[in-house]
């Protein structure tokens, strides 16, 4: 970002001696940096510039030539000059403008984390810090790839992505007890992109789809973008209430259940072996038919029953990614499933998509997890975030936050605020002091989660977030 | 497809006795395959039934009873029985079938070039030969990369993408007399994504898209997922049929018109600037939106007219990748558009891909398009493609096969084939010789190509190529 910064501030020099010509040229330069200028944009006349600045009309010109001379503006014969675009304000690109002060909806945390600069802390994100991933293994995997076959590092990936891949992912689906055969497995651009796809596949606007209540944001965002309806299953420690699941199975001929079953998003719980087959049962019974994004098993101590893995994926879809355990910039998603839906799915990701993810990310993340790398990445990560948990949840007992339930893994704590306070009106006062916080009713279909939040325990080291999130608690109270 | 294509036509057997109530059994299911009734709607009357499919009612009740059993449809209490979705079709957007085998539709050129082994020659394929390809500037960008900070190696790209690759851009729209602003563009995972998440903005299910005819066959497919009504404008070599988009437009209400107006797919012609200026003032007249896929932009000799310049964004969305002139396996596509439908779109990402293009291939892709080596890349690509062009051409007039136009630039050739051969039966017999060709039709809304074929001069260098396409000619013949 280098060069970019210094074109953006290029300000008169303190101490030099500026000239009339140099303090032109910096006012219009100031004038596009703040964008009273844009692209496109005609710059004054030089006399009414000359007599707005009270210089003479030939130093306005000389001012003029130099930035046209910069690319900054370019004269148009008989017409003045006009702004470019070269100099265009990259400020505007990734300053939060309106989105500030937009309404809390299941967009707010997602907007509010991606497009954070680097000075805001994010204790309400949903992945973990960059220094946590392991950075050495991806500088080699991407050295590695400079040696690649031409194939590897331009071509289309195949409509069902890297072969390498995919057998990978099969021997580990075999080790969790899935066996499944290769007509039963397809990558994505990212787990969510997988998640879409299914959605593409089975609803038409209009279907109920059931989810957690609360379930993560971006489900309720996704499922948005398809026009169904959505029915939250109250959530319990271990996992959906299932005899409300089965009335709303019953009543509601719900098209999908979508959920994470381990290490739920955002409460962190996992489902317990009965409420999972009970669960299985219902579905079975009434053609339901269950989308189970696993994208947190490796954060697991140990492994836990799985829905896919109990019903042989007959009537549930695996989808899970690496951008939450090695990557988010290497994207990946993966899709298990019946076959024929697999076959209806690569359909709809050519079409959509055309070919399968980026060879370069995959080959990539293939030569990470065939290595030994990555297995210990994830026990280092795993400890971690034990000693985190613990540090984060006594600093947040200290301002009465109180933990749902304590997680077998993952990065997720699911806490409830003191006093009932208001987890949205909270986010905002702490957005203000440039802190990202995940209020409860984001993650909430009936809405009813107003005094929780969701922290991320990897995000939550900066004792900053705690001073912001006890005046923020403070001045609302 | 195996077992759903058996559950969807799942017919009585032909030589076996078929009971009445299998019969009921078989109309209700093919009325829940073909989509006449939809998860949750309500099976006809036991009374009424009976009546119509001429059977008593106990036969009726019989047959519900086994559906209910199969659990394809719920009995409510005193209230019917209820389509249950477990047998709803998925959303198939191409018959079921082997591949080989599969009836040439819009999915199968790029189904069989994508999946092609290194064996198959493919001149009907849509891309560049990777060793066209600036492998050395690729593999140095990604060296590069390995020594690049931990949050471009792991974290998520913000919601609009790279910033420094959406400044480069808006400096090369300037350079073209586009000058827009930051807020109007963002990166997608693909050009086709861009496409795509425009179409889940703006259109809705019945909806009425223009297409050129013939038009990139992916246009087709695309469109084919979201469920709109496909009207196809007759293509001329200088555009489309101005007066036949205008009817359309008048008569048909369309809500987008989808285009490449440079070098198009397939034929490579490039709309007249008379044309573009008449179909933005039919489009400005009845509020259509216009969007223009500009992806073989590097391709042309020299600018050529584009309607989203003509028109400043105000009703044109432009779409572009790198994925032609760069790599396709470092994917990125872009959008530039009216800035409220940009804030729309980004929420529609987020949604369905969380965030932006990869950091790792955007950056990579920032670095190569920084320094000269892209320039001089295009210059090299645009000379080879100049005398390949003329080969082909050459080497194609031999078998009869005569080129709709001789395209300014780019790769495509539109040719047709002498004594009205059918292009399909040649596709599928070059196909069993492992050479994969462009039927006409694949191309063609109104099925009018048949006998045309596209041809990708850079991956024709094969003489092979042309003795299994003769040798198809003739067999067909």
């Amino acid at each position: 970002m280098g060069s970019l910064t210094h074109t953006i501030e290029r300000k008169p020099k303190g101490n030099e001696a500026v000239t009339r010509t140099e303090a032109l040229v910096e006012a219009v330069r100031a004038k596009i940096a703040n964008r009273a200028l844009g692209p496109g944009d005609r710059l004054p006349s030089v006399r009414r510039f000359a007599r707005t600045m009270g210089v003479s009309p030939s130093t306005v010109v000389e001012a003029y030539d130099r930035l046209a001379a910069a690319g900054v503006v370019r004269a148009r014969r008989g017409s003045g000059f006009y702004v470019t675009g070269a100099d265009s304000p990259p400020l505007a690109l990734t300053a939060p403008g309106p989105l500030r002060d937009r309404s809390i909806d299941p967009f707010w945390v997602s907007r509010q984390s991606l497009d954070a600069d680097s000075s805001t802390l994010k204790p309400g994100c949903g992945w973990l810090p960059a220094d946590w991933m392991p950075a050495a293994a991806i500088r080699k995997g991407l050295r590695a790839m400079g040696r690649a076959d031409g194939a590897v590092l331009a071509d289309y990936a195949g409509t069902r992505g890297s072969p390498a891949l995919r057998r990978l992912l099969l021997g580990r689906f075999a080790d969790e007890g899935l066996a499944v055969r290769p007509e039963h497995i397809m990558l994505t651009g990212s787990g969510t992109q997988a998640i879409d796809l299914v959605c593409r596949l089975l609803l038409r606007p209009g279907d109920t789809v059931l989810v957690d209540d609360p379930c993560y944001f971006n489900f309720r965002a996704l499922l948005r973008a398809h026009q169904v309806t959505i029915r939250g299953i109250p959530f319990t420690p271990t996992g959906p209430d299932v005899s409300a699941f089965e009335r709303a199975v019953t009543d509601e001929a719900p098209r999908l259940y979508l959920t994470n079953s381990a290490l739920h998003n955002p409460t962190g719980a996992t489902i317990s072996p009965q409420s999972a087959h009970r669960l299985l049962g219902a579905a079975a019974a009434r053609g339901l038919t269950i989308v189970e994004d696993d994208i947190f098993a490796d954060f697991e101590p140990a492994p836990s029953p799985r829905l896919a893995t109990l019903d042989g994926l007959d009537r549930v879809i695996k989808i899970g990614s690496f951008s939450k355990t090695l990557s988010a910039s290497l994207r990946c998603g993966y899709i298990a499933a019946r076959a024929e839906w697999i076959e209806g799915l690569v359909d709809l990701q050519v079409a959509t998509s055309f070919g399968g993810p980026s060879p370069v990310a995959t080959e990539t993340i293939v030569g990470i997890l065939a290595g030994g790398t990555y297995r210990k990445h994830m026990d280092d990560v795993r400890r971690r975030l034990l000693r985190a948990r613990e540090e984060v949840t006594d600093r947040l007992a200290t301002l009465g936050l109180v933990p749902w339930i304590v997680p077998r893994g993952g990065f997720y704590l699911w806490c409830r605020l003191p006093d009932g306070l208001d987890s949205a009106a909270i986010a905002q006062r702490c957005l203000e002091e440039n802190v990202v916080v995940a209020p409860g009713n984001v993650f909430s279909v009936s809405q009813s989660a107003t005094s929780f939040m969701r922290f991320n325990v990897a995000q939550s080291s900066d004792p900053r977030i705690f001073t912001v999130l006890e005046r923020a608690m403070n001045a609302i109270d």
